[in-house]
């Protein structure tokens, strides 16, 4: 053992005793007659003391010779500090050094050890292992861990089993690309590694498991956006003899527990929203609810009125900024500037001001009255004092303008606060989505995914109105879980496939083993499964996952601190019966 | 909820009340004027009663159609049975069906889903989730997650930190081969699939993390011997600022914890022996202590007596055999051949019969006297009534052969009891390990393990002979663990990639970042890894592995479920940069 204590724990209770510590150099404050080291390790930082008085001249200098985040372990005396560092649970005591061993030197660090680093992102990913040293990136994979225990010790409690699923699976062309894995046994044929284990765990239903859950890596070989990693760690729940309403019950348990306990915040019931409604109030299907602005449809109050640019559209809809009529022109033109942006690739912005003397002044005066903009007002819910900003065009596009354009204010105007929590079940998910590119239906969530009973009788007539048995848990405005009611016989199985445009030879090569298992006597199942990095992220009060994730992978997909992905071997490559084609 | 109790839980405290439940028919008593049906989910068994008198005409007929494995919901009244069955817990009731509702039909299944099946090994595997079904599958699946939450909060308890590392890693040429995935992104490189976290634990403890473990999927690429698995599961350790001792000592605690909680069995100490003390009494680096049956060495007591075949040889070494002095001639062939057959590959046994009336009588009678035959039965330990047999040859192949006739006759004579169990460590691991193919050394448990300090010298004498800081934890004659305290340093690092006969640009190439890691500050560390699937079969009283996991390979590394690994599309092939090389 290298260490009587860690550097977090020691405080005046051990004055006067003799104790040894290990760690990393993390300052060193030196006065020639007198060096003091703060000591850095897991636990905390206890400060070190060499004085010319009381320590030999031998170990003067060795201190002397220190450098930052070299690996030292020091025997000394527990002392009572003369000027006591409040901020620190180890602030009341130092070490008056008596051994000093150097068990390892370190080079100067690219970028600085501390709370906030001069690293930039690239130098900190190269050299990851260094900046997990740094406190933030530490307490977040620690608190990863603390959460990853609650969900397993909840979940285990409440019956569910967590049984793992293989990683060498199938590859099937539905949904994402696939990640493959050459067989080196068997010529030509390959392996995929698992975008979920969707159909493994509905074959644990099928096997009569009834409760599954298990926290497993999933790999999509996607075009990476920003804030998505190709390795990703799923929450991944199944249950049998459940209907819709039962998930939901036992997953607002599993996130009511986690907020409880790790937030310390009480939420009783989560409340809920169709799909439907979420896309009308707010252009989303993951609405942040911490904050209002809710939609109001305009079409009534402003169309018809002379305004030619409204006429000629499909949806009129607008927001209510709350405080914002004291906006200057040079403001306004800044919101129309960034919903102009590319990325959201608005038309622009009609805005109204509801100024605090309750008169009205908007960019369209020429052709709605005041009246008008007081309905509109109304309409939007603001206030005087408010700022309505408007927008125009066809529905789905419109909507999520305006979308981005309500959480860009939520985050100007402060109203998104990480240490609020705002979870809300979002329901009756379309079950399949138009694909432009394709020409076709797609599964919306996943084949799997079953339509609701009352509305099957649609996918022949109006397959894009068929609602299905599918929910997600939204979060401060991210989508922290998804699932559905599965589909559990061979005949509407094999009917799904058929209306998502397999052949009847596709469907059964790649999905043969699950409907065979579906004759066998399978119960009604659904499930969920958490993004769980994401959920760490949000609870940890932050969006963005990579610094909840050890060792992420850059936008290239690539780990540039081992730099992966390599060549291999020409050797390798015909051991698994492969060419390269470049 | 399609259910008011599980079908494990009723009992007489429930009598007269009305209960839904919903599960798989087991098997059917139909005597037409009363059907009884056994009910089954995973909680257990509960007996349903129709009966011409109580039910009605058209439920009557419903029941009559049933079949095995039917899935239905019932709901009916807890009564009292006629003829109870003490054996199961709701033995003493039945369920008086009031309503019958088929969620399911079923064809029938390929095997019977009792304790004992009718399925080959074959058909099971391909209708693995029938065969889940089975309680003895069922509750291994369920023993696994049990003794996965004792290992997890085991460590979180004391500290440790589960951190998740990366599956999509680089290869390296060194030990078994990878599986790679090859890059859509970055055209004509791969990534690899983890052999196991180890250098990014290493990298972990560079970065302070101080005590990391995770359970974690691994993959090796090898020809698969019976029993082994493409992808197998670990539980992953590493520690800071530890000597051998420290890692002993705290996963001693783990294994100690697991055999108390999960079996009842109080262990305090766990006995050591070197690695050279094992091959020498046991033959064997995982011998099984739970019996004697240990060697001696007959070098002295059995050469230079005119025995031409055993003067000739380098080691002449026997075992007692208890209670086997009996053996009829037949008997000793048989056991003759046994040692003869390929798979072990000896020469022959010599054998002496110490009888009960402590005459002695052996198939070298003509070379040694009584007296002779007397100093062998000191030496091995043998008692009147034993049979003691010997081989003779090389060392290490004698040592491996009589090893296996050792293990041979412990299962035989019932000496291996899975309800005992007797851990202990194996130390002092020999660091390099001599191979005979390509005539060089190779790293005995990977490159990164640390020399002992007294045998560094010996590496340019006798590489053979310096011993490492490494240990196995051994389980009733399976190795469950084996780590190591690492190397730290770069210096000693790129020198233990020399003596493995890298060069520089090779060790730079595959692990740069690891010793580069190595300049900035690395602590001592080191740490253990336990092979999950193992762990958990021979705590479970078993030595397969296969049946602890939810969906094995097969020795092909095919999974016949569903038909994997499986041939690409062309398009996904050329995505890839890829071609067939056939």
């Amino acid at each position: 053992m290298y260490r009587s204590h860690t550097c977090g724990e020691i405080n005046l209770t051990n004055k006067d005793q003799e104790v040894q510590l290990s760690g990393w150099v993390q300052k060193i404050r030196n006065k020639g007659f007198m060096v003091w080291v703060d000591l850095r390790d897991r636990y905390g930082i206890t400060q070190l003391i060499f004085d010319e008085e009381r320590s030999s001249k031998g170990l003067m200098e060795k201190a002397g010779k220190l450098g930052r985040e070299f690996v030292i372990q020091v025997t000394g005396e527990v002392i009572e500090r003369e000027s006591k560092n409040p901020n620190i649970p180890t602030g009341e005591i130092e070490i008056l050094v008596s051994q000093l061993n150097i068990l390892n030197t370190s080079l100067t660090p690219p970028f600085t050890i501390e709370e906030e680093t001069d690293g930039g992102e690239d130098l900190r990913m190269k050299y990851r292992y260094l900046d997990i040293r740094r406190n933030p990136v530490k307490n977040k994979l620690m608190f990863r861990h603390k959460v990853g225990m609650h969900v397993r010790n909840y979940l285990s409690q409440a019956g569910f089993i967590e049984v793992e699923t293989p990683y060498l699976i199938k590859s099937t062309p539905e949904g994402a690309r696939d990640f493959v894995v050459p067989s080196r046994m068997n010529e030509g044929q390959f392996y995929a590694l698992p975008q979920s284990p969707q159909t493994f765990k509905q074959l644990l239903m099928v096997g009569g498991m009834d409760k599954y859950f298990q926290i497993v890596k999933c790999f999509r070989d996607e075009d990476l956006r920003a804030d998505r990693q190709p390795e990703f760690t799923q929450i991944d729940c199944e249950m049998a003899f459940v209907e819709q309403e039962d998930i939901l019950n036992i997953f607002e348990g599993l996130t009511r527990h986690l907020l409880k306990e790790i937030k310390g915040v009480d939420i009783s019931d989560f409340p809920r929203m169709t799909y439907a409604e979420a896309m009308a109030k707010y252009g989303n299907d993951k609405p942040d609810i911490r904050f209002g602005m809710e939609f109001a449809n305009l079409n009534k109050l402003a169309k018809d009125k002379g305004f030619n640019v409204f006429d000629q559209q499909e949806l009129v809809v607008g927001i209510a900024v709350p405080g914002a009529a004291s906006y200057t022109r040079k403001e306004i033109d800044k919101l129309i500037d960034w919903v102009k942006r590319p990325q959201v690739g608005a038309n622009g912005l009609v805005w109204v001001k509801y100024n605090e003397d309750g008169s009205l002044k908007s960019s369209v005066d020429k052709f709605y009255s005041s009246e008008d903009l007081l309905g509109w007002a109304k309409e939007t819910g603001a206030k005087a004092g408010d700022l309505i900003l408007v927008m125009a065009g066809d529905t789905t596009k419109t909507r999520t303008q305006l979308s981005a354009l309500r959480m860009h204010l939520g985050n100007e105007l402060g109203l998104r606060n990480p240490e609020e929590f705002a979870p809300l079940w979002v329901l009756d998910f379309p079950l399949l989505e138009w694909d432009e590119e394709t020409q076709r239906y797609h599964a919306m969530h996943h084949p799997f995914t079953s339509p609701k009973k009352e509305d099957i009788a649609l996918l022949e007539t109006n397959p894009g109105e068929v609602r299905a048995n599918a929910y997600d848990l939204v979060l401060n405005g991210n989508e922290i879980g998804g699932g559905s009611i599965r589909i559990h016989d061979k005949k509407t199985q094999s009917r799904m496939f058929d209306y998502l445009g397999f052949t009847e030879e596709e469907a059964k090569e790649q999905f043969g083993f699950l409907m065979d298992a579906f004759q066998y006597g399978a119960p009604p199942h659904g499930g969920i499964a958490f993004g769980f990095d994401r959920l760490v992220a949000i609870l940890g009060g932050q969006e963005t996952i990579r610094d909840f994730i050890a060792f992420p992978k850059n936008n290239a997909g690539r780990d540039v601190m081992i730099d992966a992905p390599a060549k291999l071997d020409e050797e390798q490559l015909k051991e698994l019966h492969l060419k390269l084609r470049l």
